[in-house]
C-alpha cells in the first residue's frame, strides 16, 4: 500500500482542481491511501462529492495556505508548522506518507522541503528533475531550477540521483547518462562540466552507463535516459522547449483554419491531430521530482487541471512504489564507499585530512 | 552597391551548394557584386554554369580549404593567409568587401575572424547572434556559442550590439531588449545577469528599450526584439528549440501516415502543411552574425542547401546595406562617452583611478 500526502491548497485553482485530480488518481491506483491537508472551508463541500476518496483518505484541517506569489522566505515565516504545504511535507518526515504532491509555488515548496526533510547526508544541494518527452519515449532532465550553477561534484551527484530515478521510473538496470554541453569546437564547454565528465568516467559506476556529452537537440531525440545540467541552463532549456511546442501548435492551428480545404482536411485527419495533441500534452509529463532530500516531494505545475494533477500523483506513486529514496541513498553510499578508503586506515585519515 | 565576399569551400557540401546559393542570392539582389575564394579544381566547372554570377564576381584561387572537423588552432596554423576561409575574411579587412559569408566550421571561422579582423576597441569578446523565428516575427538571440560565461559588462555589450543589429535587420528605432533568466522565485538568477540588468537600466540607453528579464518560453513568443544571454545557455537554448521543432515535425509525420483517413486529410490540407513547413524551415533563418569584430562575418549552417546559403547571404546583405558595423560602433561610443566623464576633468581622473 502506498500512502500519498497531498497539499490540497496548492496551484492556481487550489482544491477545485486538486481534489478531482486526487479522485482520478485513486481510480487508477486503488492500492493508495491519501493524507490530505486543506483549509476546511475551501475543501469540505468538494470532498463530500467524492465519497470513494473520502473513504480512502484522512483529512487534516490546517490554518493557512501558502499563496502562489509568496516569496520562499515569507512562506517559511508565515506558514511553517501550520500551512497545508508544510504539514503535507511533514507527513513524509513523520513516516505517515511515502510521498507528498503539491501544486504550490516552487520556491516555497523547495524551501519548506529542504527545511523540513533536510538534504541527504552527502548531498549539498537538491535538484528538480523533469520528465522530458522524447522521440524514443521519455528522459529525465535535471536540474531544471533548484540551484543556479553547480560544481563538478554536484553534477556527479545529479548524475547518480537522476540515474536512480530513471531506474525507479523506467525500470531499467543501468540507465544511460549524458552531461549537457555545447558542441562548438572552439569553446569546449564549461570547466565544471568537463571535470564532471572526467570524474564520472573515473568513478566507474555500475549504477549508470555514462554516455558523455550531449547537446540541446539530444533532449528531444532521447539520446540518453538522463540528461544532467545545472539549474539555470536546465530551466531555460525546459521553458524553451515548452515555448517552442506552443509556438508550433499555434502555427499549426493558424495554418489549418486558413482555407476550407485545410479545415476539411483537419476534420478527416482528426484522429491524427488528437494523437499529436496527446503527444504534446504537457499534463502527461506533469510532475517535477525533488531529488536529494530525505523523502520524495513531487511538484505539479501550478496551472494544471485535474488530469495533470493526477499525472503528478502517478509520478509520485511510481517513485514511492519503486523506492526512489532508498535507491538514491544506496547509489550515493556505493559511490562514496568506493571513493574513500575503508574507515580508520591511514589512507582514510589522510584522505579526510585532504578533504578539510 | 554591396560587395560580398564568399568562402566557396565551406559547409558539408562545399562549392556544390555554395555556388548555386550565391547565384540565387544574386537573382534577388542585382546590386551585389561578389568576391569569391575557392580551390580552382573544385569550382571552375561549377562557376561556368552560372554566367550571370561570373559576370558579377571576381574569383580568387586559393591553395587550400579548411575542413569541417579541423580544430580552430589547427585551422589557423594550416590555413592562415592561404585558405579560402582566411582570404574571404581578409577581403573585408582590406576593404574589398562589405561582408563575408562562410558555411565553414564555426570554431575555425571565429578564430580566423578574430585574428584577422580583431575585436572592436571596447569589446572584449565577440558574440554570435542568431535570428529566431517567433509568433510575432523574428527576434535576435545572442550569444549562441562564441563564448562561455559572460560578466555583466559583456552582457551589456551584447545588449548594445544586439540592439544595433535589430535596428539594422528589422529597421526599427529602439528595439526592446531582454536578459534571459529563470523565473523560479527562490533562485533569482545569476548574479552577473542581475548586475547586467542594473547596469543597463542605469545607463539609460536611447538606442535600446530595456525590457527586463525574460524566460525560455519568451523566445518563441517574441516578447522582445533582442534576447541577451551568455554563449553556453544560448547555444543550448537554440539547439533545444531546433530539436523540439524536429521532434514535433516527426510526431506530426507519424500521426498523419497512420490511417487512410489521416492521409486523405493530409492531402486536402496540403497547402496548410506547406505553410507550416515554411514556417519551420530552418533554412529561412540561416545565418549567424558575428558581432563585435571590425567587419561583418556571417556564418551559414554547414549542412544547409543552396536556398539556405542564399538566405545567409540575404542576412549579410541587410547587415551591410544598413551599416551594422557603423551602428554598433556608434552605439558603443555613445554608451562609453556617457559612462566616463569628459577626459581630463577631475571626475574623469578619479573615475579612471577607480577603474584601476
Amino acid at each position: 500500500m502506498i500512502r500519498i500526502s497531498i497539499d490540497l491548497m496548492g496551484g492556481d485553482f487550489g482544491p477545485e482542481v486538486v481534489i478531482p485530480g486526487v479522485a482520478k488518481a485513486l481510480d487508477r491506483h486503488p492500492d493508495v491511501t491519501f493524507v490530505l491537508f486543506g483549509v476546511k472551508a475551501d475543501c469540505q463541500a468538494l470532498l463530500d462529492q467524492y465519497p470513494k476518496l473520502k473513504a480512502k483518505s484522512v483529512f487534516h484541517e490546517c490554518e493557512l495556505a501558502v499563496s502562489m506569489d509568496e516569496k520562499p522566505s515569507q512562506a517559511l515565516r508565515r506558514g511553517r508548522y501550520i500551512s497545508t504545504m508544510w504539514r503535507s511535507i511533514e507527513a513524509v518526515k513523520a513516516g505517515e506518507a511515502d510521498v507528498v504532491v503539491s501544486a504550490g509555488n516552487t520556491g516555497a515548496l523547495m524551501a519548506m522541503a529542504k527545511f523540513c526533510l533536510r538534504t541527504m547526508a552527502s548531498i549539498e544541494r537538491p535538484a528538480i528533475a523533469a520528465i522530458w518527452p522524447t522521440l524514443k519515449g521519455e528522459s529525465i532532465v535535471l536540474d531544471v531550477g533548484a540551484t543556479i550553477g553547480a560544481d563538478s561534484q554536484q553534477l556527479l551527484d545529479f548524475a547518480l540521483m537522476g540515474g536512480a530515478m530513471a531506474r525507479a521510473l523506467f525500470e531499467i538496470d543501468r540507465p544511460t547518462v549524458g552531461l549537457l554541453n555545447v558542441g562548438v569546437e572552439e569553446i569546449k564547454g564549461q570547466e565544471e562540466v568537463r571535470e564532471a565528465g572526467r570524474m564520472i568516467r573515473e568513478a566507474n559506476l555500475d549504477t549508470i552507463d555514462y554516455f558523455g556529452f550531449v547537446e540541446g537537440n539530444d533532449l528531444g531525440k532521447g539520446t540518453v535516459d538522463v540528461v544532467v545540467t545545472e539549474g539555470y541552463t536546465g530551466n531555460i532549456a525546459l521553458k524553451t522547449a515548452e515555448g517552442t511546442a506552443r509556438q508550433i501548435a499555434e502555427y499549426l492551428r493558424a495554418a489549418m483554419s486558413r482555407t476550407w480545404l485545410a479545415k476539411l482536411g483537419y476534420v478527416l485527419a482528426k484522429s491524427a491531430f488528437d494523437l499529436l495533441r496527446e503527444k504534446l500534452d504537457p499534463r502527461k509529463v506533469n510532475g517535477g521530482v525533488f531529488l536529494g532530500l530525505n523523502g520524495i516531494v513531487i511538484k505539479s505545475h501550478g496551472g494544471t487541471d485535474a488530469e495533470g494533477f493526477a499525472a503528478a500523483i502517478d509520478v509520485g506513486y511510481d517513485m514511492a512504489r519503486n523506492g526512489l529514496t532508498q535507491k538514491i541513498e544506496n547509489d550515493l553510499k556505493k559511490y562514496h564507499a568506493k571513493r574513500l578508503p575503508p574507515a580508520g586506515t591511514e589512507a582514510d585519515i589522510s584522505a579526510r585530512v585532504e578533504e578539510i
